[in-house]
């Protein structure tokens, strides 16, 4: 997740998550977020994810298909996570699930 | 852009730009990326736009349409941005264009 993801030819689907946490000091949100990545590349249909947090926390999970996030969405130890988040971590998020229909990449050239 | 982005009902656009920037100092970044923010929000069908950086650089803009994309790719000011973005600052990146179908959206009960 810290680096770009390589995903195939569109089409595919992008779930794009943006969240802000509460003040308050960790309480296990950051082991949970990773055991999520890995539990999440490990489903059937995960493409690959991309991630940062400033004040801002924005997460791209790629995905191929809408079968492959509804499986995710109710994978169980994802909705205890998903209740976890909702009760102890987030102010507030948002969930976009969204169609990628075009995508294009640049890498520099590397000279010698 | 730290904050969520306030977004109407789907169906609408998303462009995920996401980047690795080369190790050299700032040379002039900073001032080019908030411009182009700026000059963004300014644009006929820009929706919002939510960004975070850490290894990796995410950002989110949305818009209302194919048209107001193309016609913020083809500014002026911003296709000198985006060269500059790929001589001096990113060593690579992407960027996909994508169609939000669905969205929600969280947020803590204040109690009192």
């Amino acid at each position: 997740m810290d680096t770009l993801a390589t995903t195939p030819e569109p089409p595919y689907y992008a779930v794009i998550f943006t969240s802000e946490r509460h003040a308050e000091p960790d309480d296990g949100y950051e082991d949970t977020a990773a055991r999520m990545l890995e539990l999440a590349s490990r489903q059937p249909g995960f493409l690959g994810v991309e991630s940062a947090r400033e004040r801002l926390g924005l997460t791209v999970c790629y995905w191929s298909d809408l079968d492959a996030i509804a499986a995710w969405k109710a994978e169980t130890e994802h909705v205890a996570a998903q209740q976890a988040g909702r009760e102890r971590w987030y102010e507030r998020y948002s969930v976009r699930v969204a169609l990628v229909e075009r995508a294009y990449a640049f890498e520099a050239r590397r000279d010698g």
